[in-house]
């Protein structure tokens, strides 16, 4: 049997914010299900913010989307007919896929997800990419310690909120920098942060920055890049440790945005900044399983 | 008997490039010699880069000079006479001293050297502070590999030159910035550099530096920053080490400079950015002495 199925394409490369005309709505025919090959029935798609570089024609760590061709992404999708030995009917996996109702592909890189463990969506959130970039970025390259003091911006985020979590269990003074109020409430009153800043109303983000971090930063885990970053390194501590693992506010730049030069600061406070991505620490992907479930 | 001596102060603190109206040289008698004291006679002053900071009456690693009191930094000193057991007459001395030419303290943080090993000014150099600093900055941060690229900026200075060195003897492709034809020179001949660079006479600094670095760059040993590291970076390979030693273009300056922002690339190249003091590594400089001699 033939499926017909809608696919999400990019139709041009964004300059700047990406728009809607960015992005085109296809109808395609998908052809017969051949050997070795798995026809998979979409359940959720993640949307991350690395997806914006992907959009873009440059060298990355993740090679640039094509022009015509369906977003590809972290998926969970439910197995509707496979011809291929390790997977059967029914089945729940994880992969790199297309944004489309359904697709066809083979075993390599689908992941058979246990569903005993969790619901099947927390496979895109805590025991996905964002739970294990979170758990490998904080404590191989934050190396945390009881009593530092954590500052986690985007920290509403999936990765962040997984950040905070962890810092907590680890004896950490917990601070997040968030672009609403809610999200500010949501992270005190139910995720245990000590102190949450929110950027679009305070007056004077280094300000807040150095009241509610009395001793300095010791551990600066980045996801947003920009300003809020500038006010974070400016009360870093020595010996402080800066995981880089987004610039989102700086994602939509077309040219290099330009700051201020951070090198004078992270040489005379001896601070380590490490750039990261996941895929790094792969061969270590069971440890965080386990840890995070 | 008293001494009378000489000594340079810092009269005011430099705004910008020091000029010499910021020192005054001042005639002093010295009191006589106390218990436990030894007076000591100047040979050799250090003139580091470093000092600049401590002209400014701000936060760093080491306390700002004092308005009126002497300039104080490395010196080579023999002992003229000594009421302190750990010390005799015509031993030769290094610490962090006053520039006078004659001048008393405690054997708190003197160390005798063994001129057997080397003459008395080396101990300012490949045996002193900038040696020690070149060891521990390229080889525990830097982890060198066999065939990886290496770029040292400043690369004719007191720290740079050591950085070379132990380079080569690890098996890299060295490759070295400097402000002159005449360095450059010796650097290739003398020094056993593969390419220098004299970034005051070449057009295109990041284009110099992608032409004799074609595999990209693995370790910057950066003694400058400013647009020469900018130029590095935008070469940097994936899983690169940046060393943050010196920022010897920025030491003037007044207002944090503006540069751009490094972050999305450390980011997405998997980067370490380390800054560092060599008394962080105070607890290991018996293997720098051994390993430099």
């Amino acid at each position: 049997m033939k499926h017909s199925t809608k696919q999400i394409v990019l139709s041009s490369r964004p300059k700047g914010i990406p728009v809607l005309g960015n992005f085109e709505i296809k109808n395609i025919e998908l052809p017969e299900l051949k050997d070795n090959e798995i026809l998979l029935e979409t359940m959720f798609l993640s949307v991350d913010p690395y997806m914006r570089g992907r959009m873009n024609d440059a060298k990355s760590y993740a090679p640039p989307y094509e022009i015509g061709k369906p977003i590809m992404g972290g998926v969970i999708a439910k197995v509707i007919k496979s011809n291929a030995a390790k997977f059967k009917e029914n089945e729940i996996v994880t992969g790199n896929l297309p944004w489309q109702q359904y697709s066809i592909t083979t075993e390599a890189g689908l992941l058979k997800i246990d569903t005993s463990l969790a619901p099947p969506s927390y496979f895109l959130g805590i025991l996905g990419m964002p739970g294990l970039t979170a758990y490998f970025g904080f404590l191989h390259i934050g190396k945390p310690k009881v009593g530092d003091t954590v500052v986690v911006s985007g920290a509403a985020g999936a990765v962040g909120m997984v950040v905070g979590q962890i810092a907590k269990l680890k004896g950490c003074r917990l601070v997040g920098i968030v672009g609403t109020d809610e999200k500010a409430n949501i992270l005190k009153e139910e995720f245990g942060f000590d102190e949450v800043i929110n950027y679009k109303t305070t007056a004077n983000i280094k300000k807040s920055i150095a009241e509610v971090c009395p001793n300095g930063v010791d551990i600066y885990f980045d996801n947003v890049g920009g300003e809020i970053s500038d006010a974070v390194v400016s009360n870093i501590n020595f010996h402080a440790r800066i995981v880089l693992c987004g610039q989102i506010a700086l994602y939509n730049n077309i040219d290099i945005p330009m700051g201020p030069r951070l090198q004078p600061m992270l040489l005379t406070r001896s601070v380590l900044m490490q750039g990261f991505i996941i895929s790094n620490y792969q061969t270590q992907f069971s440890e965080g399983y386990n840890q995070l479930s």
